[in-house]
Order: structure tokens, then C-alpha cells, then sequence
């Protein structure tokens, strides 16, 4: 029997601010819950006996259709294209299945910053009209429901940077949000993000998001809404965005596929943040695709790719596009690094056992398909600390003011975030155009120094950690420096999940060989691993090459595809 | 009979500094000197009789033998580089014919900023017994002598940024020249630019660099040396930087062709300037090609992009280059705007009527080639308002510092250029990096803006004034809009040289159409053209292309080759 009340669980609440700010939160929770009808409302008894491990209850909850269930479990992005193009399903379903497994999603994960089904019914209506009539698809995405993070402006919607005084409707599209609607997309929700859409914990107005594969712990930052929503089969293809690993993070966490392009090349971002980020003057941003399978990023890029978007956003780069099918698989042998460790923590022992796994599978590929070879970690520890400096070169000041206009509590992983950047300019004030510049050219000059460094180690594309662990516990995703190291290169990226067999198990210590702590975030990293219950959580892995070089990465993962068991 | 004082010839000296400064200025002339063989010393008798246009005075003064004089007058880089391979000449004797030319045209117009014949001749000789004695070239531009650009590090030579206190002897070649260098070229001289490199005087410690063509006219800035060096053949291939007009512009002024490539695409510059350059923070900066042919410059641009620099250089994109030959010529018919003036000020009447000349050579060629048609101006003086200030975050407070600790006399142009970033920061002080960050937030906004008025336009590339007239009058080169507007937004741009019967004569004066000034700017412009004297003054123009499409631009360029007249 459906719930009487909209709810959505939240075992750990996220911080309360005073009344003004709570009122206003209420109001925006009474607004998007009037939206959703009763039907739709997860019995009470769903939430009073959840399991941590949520990813089974879409299925069994009795919400979704035996053809609902079909359609949003069976199908990627390519597969729903083709089912549509070839009228094997209609829009309509498509979208209502979608759009009612994203409300039960929600509802056990708060991964939605907003919902709008009968919008996406009537544009399907619309698709379903047009193919009728004249026999041909929109685009190559007719029909294709996906799922956009909250900062990306979608006309008549709700987008904010992860502020309430910064929460506003948009009037317009986003240039990358026009080109997927004119190729058909259907758009039905939005996805939470966390505060300052910086930190490894992600809240909707009705709380923190939980990791669908495991409640007590994070679904990570900032495109955790997206993640823990594709996870559920809530969507199967999603658009985040990632300036410090926000794609490749949350998508490793929640299990599905994440891909962080090199910036200015093939996803416009330009209309995302007006007044701009002043992060992005050292650490370039990306948008990205988290998707149930690699060939719906695939898909997703062909796509944007073919509305040469560089013509309107003179920002990119007009490189080809080749991707899974093109050229960049040549390669005999393909030369793949692992970076088990990169110099400063030592990742907790699923990720090593994950890292293991996946050579073990290189190595035993066919003869000649595969060079695996231990790569050299360089600069990790220097580059964080002067990333964490670099995201904030107002120390923090303007985030600051933007909360107290609200009064919005700040969040503990906010406050830890402008750490370095407020201690940076404590005395100083606000960061010089001088001091901007020497950040620049410190990135620069490392730029450099890293690529002579990956040219002396002769690979093609890295494997490596995507996260110190599997996801934390809430509240302590502290350590991002994986994932962002690659941003400071911006080198592309892509996290892909692992087996079954490599879930985090309880009670795993470390190797012998990695008996000593690196550093002291690497011992409190361990210091986490010990103190928290994992056990289930899956474990993504990362694989990167050069910058500008995205269709060598997807080449490679052509070619990796079956021996990593990649869809 | 030769002098017995080598001598340059400076008929308006440049500003003299205390007694420090213009001992150390002593030194540095007496250094050059030495290197000089007295047989080379120009008679003082061309300087008391030198007419203003010094372009013949290299083939007339008998220094030069007559295979020295075809060596350096028939030749361009791409048959020199012919020539040689096919061992119809030597490197040494092309190397010696160059050097010798080199010095010269130095002596007319303090063109170099140094000299080093011995070293290119030595070098010479290594690469002539490599061809003997291995049959083949070390690379495509074997026995190639190529000048470059004072800034530009070359092992075993000085560099500065126009300013005493930064000059210094490099212990490494820079990228771009070590690419060079490893396909054979031949370093023989660096040439002279501004102080600060950001004006448009260039000058060498022996002075103004004066224009070939007319002396008592600037060679524009900031690669004026390279530019004066080329039209008096004593290069045919030297590589300047632009991030203002300074590849374009010194080379329109002097009747030679110029490149500015799209930024961080096609020329590694990582390591010009140690600690950067604050202005690139707004602006991009390019290094670019200025040759006495297309041909020159599309071999050095092949030979570049054949390196893969990107591999060493991140920051570069991995575009492809087709160039002349290339895919970008497909366009049937070319579609050419003309962007007669910008909206701010109305260029000189000899480039009005280079303007008139290209416009009706292209609608004089055969049906269906080309489709010429009216460019409108677009946002031009709020784009160079912005760019002032851009140029000096930090209010110019370094530049002075720097001058202050050398004794550096600051020239009336560098006085000009910082004087808005001056005003914008007198009271806060140095820029803030919000500051910055608006800078760049509002830059971006005009580049899609300005993306979607091309769009509009609807045209393959854009014909426009390489500078607001021919060469200025010593110290009166202020408005270089007309090619820093493109930095801003990043297009690359080609200056191309018209024909003599373009040149500039006294006593025009503008047309009705334009009888209405259209700035205060614009007022000064026809002011200046009324008092100075420009009678033979070459006119160049400038053709750009959108951001990135460079190879579109070469290719429209091969088309429009032979209505043009283009080498």
C-alpha cells in the first residue's frame, strides 16, 4: 500500500540550518512532492525494512510493470534507440518507465534535485506522433530518456551551483542540452549534487544521497544524484559534470560508466555557471556522460560530436571523433600501465584486489593483445596540494557569503574543501592576478614534466584507482586526488566497474608490501578502511590517456572490452 | 670602401637612459660589433646618401657576390630547401649568403637583436658532409636558415622580454626551435623587438628598427626585426609571436606574409617566457611563421606538426595540418567577407583601396569560384577597451619595476599600452583573480557571441586590414585593432602582401562614404595620415578564418592564390 505522505530515506541527515532556510527548504521538498502522484509513493514499510544494498527494491517495490521492469533493465542508450527507431517500443513507454523507476529511485536515495514526468510524456507523445507520421526518427536519440545533473540548465527548469541563493529557473537550453533534444532526447528529471557542486556528498533539498548498492555510504560528488540513478536503472545515460573527478568518481562508486573528456574538445560547458568558476582558471571542467554502458557514451558522443558544436562554442577543439569503433584501437600490442598506488595513498584493499583482477585479465588475453607494465606514480601529493589551493582563489570568501545569504548550514566536506584555499589567503586576501598566474604556470611546467614522464613509460592508457576505496562513509570522502590528479593534466578518463567477484569484502588488510603508510592521509585513509562496513560495495576502476587523446582511450577500451568484461 | 666603425643606421634615436643604462647598452653593442668582419661594415657613404626606401642597398652595395645575391633573392624556403637536398647549392654557401645579407640589413635598419654567422656556417659544414657522406638530408628543411625572434630561446644565445633586466644567454633550445634544428634549419641571427614586446616600435640595443621600405616609418611590433630582416631578404623563414598583431602586422607593414595560427594548436611556446606572461591569462599567444612565401610557411608548418609536439607540449591539440594542399580549399563557391572598416576606425585610405583591389580580383576570377560579400564589424572597440586592460593584470607595476632596476628609459609606446590597465588598477591595486576571471567570463560570452554573428554572416573566411594603414610614423603605431581584435577571439589570421600598384601615395584622402569619423580614435588615425608621409609604403591585408580552422583558412588561401597574386 503506497505511503501517505512522499518520503524519502535518509538514515543520516544532512546538517539543519535556522528556520528562514529550512522554511524555504520545506517549501521546495512541498513543491516537488506535490508533483508526484500517490501511486507513485513507496509503501512505508519499503523505508521501515530496507536493506543497505537498495537495488533490488525498483524491481520488487510492485510499482513498475512487468514491461516497465523490461524496458528499464533490458535496454542501454543504443539498444532503447533502436527498440524506438524500429517501433518495438513507443516513446511513451519509454519515458514512463523511466521517469517512474527515477521517482522510486529518489525515494530510496534522494538522488533527484527534480522530476517531471508529464513533461517528458508529452514530448514522448510528440516523438511518437512524428515517427508515425513520417516514418523517420527525430534523431539518433528519439526517445532516448537522460538524465542531467542539476547544474546543467535545461529550459522551464530548475538548475542552481549547489547554492540556494544561486537556485533559479533557466530560460533557455544549454548549447549541449539543445543538441540532444533536437537528436531526440527526452528529458524527465534532474540530479543532485552536492553543496558548492564540490565535495564527495551529494544532497537534493531532501537530503544527503545515499549509494544505492549500500546506504551507509556515500554515492560521492559531485554527479552522485546522476550515478546512484543510473546504478538504479533509473536512466541509462546521464550528463555530470567533473572538474576534480564528479563523473568518474560517483560512477565508480554506484558501478556504471563514467567518462571525463579532455575540456575544450568535445562537450560545451560555456552556458553552464554564468559569472563563470573561478576553479576552471587553473582546473578545467568537463561535462560527461555516466551511462549504464559504454556504447551509450559512445552514442552520446557521436551524437554531440556531430553537431559540430565547435562552431557555436568556439571554446572546443574540433578534433574527430572515432571512438569505440574507430581508430584508436590499432594499437598491437596495446601498452597498458597499472598505477597500483600513486605515490602518496596507498588505495584500500578492494581497489588493489580490483586492480589485480583486471592485469590478471589483461595478462591472459590472447598472445600479443595485451603489455601490461607497472607505471610510476609522479607529482601526486604536490599537485593536490596545489589543486586544493587552485579551486578557491578567493579562499572560499564568495562561497561563503552566498551560504550566509541563505543561511545555509555549511557542510563538513564544504568547510574541508576551502581548507587550503582560506589558509592560502588568510593574510593576503583574495588571490593576485600575479598569484593566479604562478598557479598557471606551475600547472604548465608540470604538464610538461608529466608527459616526458608518461613518454619515458611507454604505455598507451593507465589503470588505475578512481577512489582511495569503495564509497565512504558519508561524510568522509576526503581524498579525491585520483580522480583529480587527471584533471589538473586534463587527461581523459573513463571509470568502469568491476565483477561481482571484486566487491569489498569485510575485514581485508593490506599486502605486506604495503605495510607502511605513505603519507599521513594515506594512514587516515586506513585509519577509514578499519573503522567502516563496506562489505558489497562495488569497485570501479579508471583508465586514462594523454590529453587530446579521447579516441585512443575509447580505442583501447574496444579493445579491453571482453577481457574486462566491459558492456 | 668599408667603414672602419661598424655602423646602423638610426636617423630618429631611440630614448637615452642614465649612465649605467647606456653603459651596459655599450657593452652590448661592442659585444655585436666584434663578431662582425670589417668586410662586412657597410661604407659610410650608403648612410649619408641613403634614400629612404633601403630595399635595393643590399644588391647595390657590393658586398653581396652575385651567387650570394641569387642565393638570397630567388629563392624561397621551400626551393632553398629543394636546392639543397638536390645538392644544386651548399648549405654553407646559403648559410654565408644569408648571414652576410643579414648583417646588412642590419646595418640599414637594426633589424638583429644578434648575429652568429661562424656558428650557422659551422653548423653548415656538418650538415653539408652529412649529405655527402650519407646521401640524404638530416630533415625537410636541410641547409634551411631560419631567423628568429629575440624572445625565442636558442641554446648558446640571449633572450629577453624587451627588457634589459630579463636579458639572458639560454642553455637550451626551446621546443619549437629544437624541432627545427632536428630538420635541418640553420640558426644565423635573432631579431629585434619592442620593449616588453608590446609595441609597435621594435628596436635592437642599436636602436629603432627602421622600415625597409621607407625609413622613416616603423616596422611595427612586436616582430618588426623578423619582418624588416625577411623584406630586405636577409631570411626568407623566421618565426616571430603574436599577441597583439605582432606576426601580422610588422609583416603587412613590410610587404611579407605572416601566420598567427590558432593558440595551442600548431607551434609550441610553453617555454619562452619563464614564469609566463600575465596578459595570456585574457589574451592567447601564438608563435607564428613570417616568410617570404605561403610555401615558406606551410613547409614550416608541416615540419612543425610532422613533430608531434604535442606530445611534449599538452597544451597543444593534435589538429591535423593539410595546409595549401590540404582539404580546406573543397569550399566551391568560397565565401569572402570583406570587413572594410571595424566599426571604430576607418583605416587609411591606401588600405581602403588594397581592400577595393582584393575585392574585385576575386570577383574578376572565373564564375562560381568566389562569392565575395560584405562583413560587418562587430563589437571591435568594446573587444580592444577590454584588451588594454587585459594586457596588464597587474597595472603595469612590473614592467616598471623592471625598467627602474636597469635604468631603462620607457618609450612613449610602452607608456601608451599600459596606460588603460594602469587606470584600472590605480586605486585596488594589482587585479584581483576575480578580476581576472571576469575578464576571461566576458571573453568567452563575446567569443560565442561573435561565433554566432559569423554563423550569421555566412562566410568560409574574412578579409580585413592587417592594420589601420601602412606603416606608422615612428612612435605613432597606438591602434592595432585590427589584428589584436583576432587574438581575442582566437582566429588565425594570414598578413599578405599586395601588389606595387597598391602602395601608398600622398595626398589621398577618404571617400564620402566615410567623410564621418567614427571614433575620437578614428579622428587621430586620418590626423596622422595627414601629417605624415607614407608615399611607397607597401599595403598588406589580413585573411582570417574562425577559431581552429586553420587548415580552412590555408586551403581558402590556395585558392585565392593565383587572383591575389600570392607567392
Amino acid at each position: 500500500m503506497a505511503s501517505a505522505k512522499f518520503t524519502v530515506f535518509q538514515p543520516v541527515p544532512v546538517p539543519s540550518g535556522p528556520p528562514e532556510y529550512e522554511a524555504q527548504r520545506a517549501s521546495i521538498l512541498a513543491e516537488f512532492a506535490a508533483k508526484v502522484l500517490r501511486e507513485l509513493f513507496l509503501p512505508q514499510a519499503v523505508f521501515d525494512s530496507a536493506p543497505r544494498n537498495v537495488t533490488a527494491i525498483p524491481r520488487e517495490c510492485g510499482l513498475l510493470t512487468a514491461e516497465e521492469l523490461a524496458i528499464t533493465e533490458n535496454y542501454d542508450a543504443v539498444t532503447l534507440a533502436e527498440a524506438m527507431r524500429t517501433r518495438k517500443l513507443t516513446a511513451v513507454a519509454v519515458a514512463t518507465a523511466f521517469a517512474k523507476r527515477a521517482i522510486i529511485a529518489h525515494q530510496l536515495t534522494s538522488c533527484l534535485s527534480e522530476w517531471f514526468m508529464d513533461e517528458a510524456v508529452a514530448r514522448a507523445q510528440e516523438l511518437d506522433a512524428h515517427l508515425a507520421r513520417t516514418g523517420i526518427t527525430v534523431g539518433p536519440l528519439h526517445g532516448v530518456p537522460v538524465s542531467l545533473k542539476e547544474i546543467i540548465p535545461l529550459a522551464g527548469h530548475t538548475s542552481s551551483t549547489g547554492l540556494l541563493v544561486t537556485r533559479h529557473v533557466d530560460d533557455a537550453d544549454s548549447q549541449l542540452v539543445a543538441i540532444l533534444r533536437a537528436a531526440g532526447a527526452v528529458f524527465y528529471c534532474k540530479t543532485a549534487q552536492p553543496q558548492a557542486v564540490m565535495s564527495y556528498e551529494s544532497a537534493s533539498p531532501a537530503g544527503r544521497v545515499l549509494n544505492p548498492h549500500h546506504t551507509g555510504l556515500s554515492a560521492g560528488g559531485s554527479s552522485g544524484g546522476e550515478a546512484a540513478l543510473v546504478a538504479l536503472r533509473g536512466s541509462v545515460l546521464g550528463i555530470g559534470s567533473d572538474i576534480g573527478g564528479s563523473v568518474r568518481g560517483p560512477a565508480a562508486l554506484s558501478g556504471v560508466y563514467g567518462f571525463k573528456s579532455t575540456s575544450a574538445a568535445l562537450f560545451p560547458i560555456h552556458d553552464f555557471v554564468k559569472g563563470g568558476f573561478a576553479a576552471t582558471m587553473t582546473v578545467p571542467a568537463a561535462a560527461g556522460p555516466i551511462a549504464s554502458s559504454l556504447r551509450g557514451i559512445d552514442l552520446f558522443t557521436s551524437v554531440v560530436h556531430a553537431a559540430r558544436p565547435y562552431l557555436q562554442d568556439p571554446s572546443l577543439a574540433p578534433l574527430p571523433w572515432s571512438g569505440l569503433a574507430g581508430t584508436g584501437s590499432a594499437k598491437k600490442p596495446l601498452k597498458v600501465g597499472f598505477m597500483t598506488h600513486d605515490g602518496a595513498i596507498v588505495p584500500q584493499p578492494p581497489v588493489l584486489r580490483a586492480l589485480a583482477w583486471a592485469r590478471a585479465q589483461l595478462d591472459a588475453a590472447a598472445p600479443g593483445q595485451f603489455e601490461t607494465k607497472d607505471f610510476a606514480p609522479y607529482g601526486s601529493a604536490q599537485v593536490m596540494a596545489s589543486q586544493r589551493a587552485a579551486y578557491w582563489p578567493d579562499g572560499g570568501r564568495g562561497l561563503k557569503a552566498a551560504l550566509a545569504a541563505a543561511g545555509e548550514p555549511m557542510f563538513p566536506l564544504t568547510e574541508w574543501i576551502i581548507r587550503d584555499g582560506a589558509a592560502a589567503t588568510e593574510v593576503t586576501g583574495e588571490m593576485s592576478a600575479t598569484g593566479v598566474l604562478a598557479l598557471r604556470v606551475a600547472r604548465d611546467a608540470f604538464r610538461v614534466a608529466f608527459a616526458a614522464h608518461w613518454t619515458a613509460q611507454d604505455v598507451d592508457v593507465v589503470v588505475c584507482p578512481a577512489f582511495v576505496g569503495p564509497a565512504p562513509v558519508h561524510e568522509t570522502g576526503l581524498y579525491w586526488n585520483y580522480a583529480a590528479f587527471w584533471n589538473y593534466l586534463d587527461y581523459p578518463g573513463v571509470a568502469v566497474p568491476t565483477p561481482v567477484t571484486v566487491l569489498a569484502k569485510g575485514g581485508e588488510g593490506f599486502a605486506a608490501e604495503h605495510a607502511v603508510p605513505l603519507s599521513d592521509e594515506c594512514r587516515h585513509v586506513r585509519q577509514l578502511w578499519g573503522e567502516g562496513d563496506f562489505e558489497g560495495a562495488p569497485v570501479g576502476l579508471q583508465i586514462v590517456a594523454r590529453r587530446h587523446h579521447d579516441n585512443e582511450l575509447f580505442g583501447a577500451l574496444h579493445v579491453m572490452k571482453e577481457a574486462l568484461g566491459l558492456k
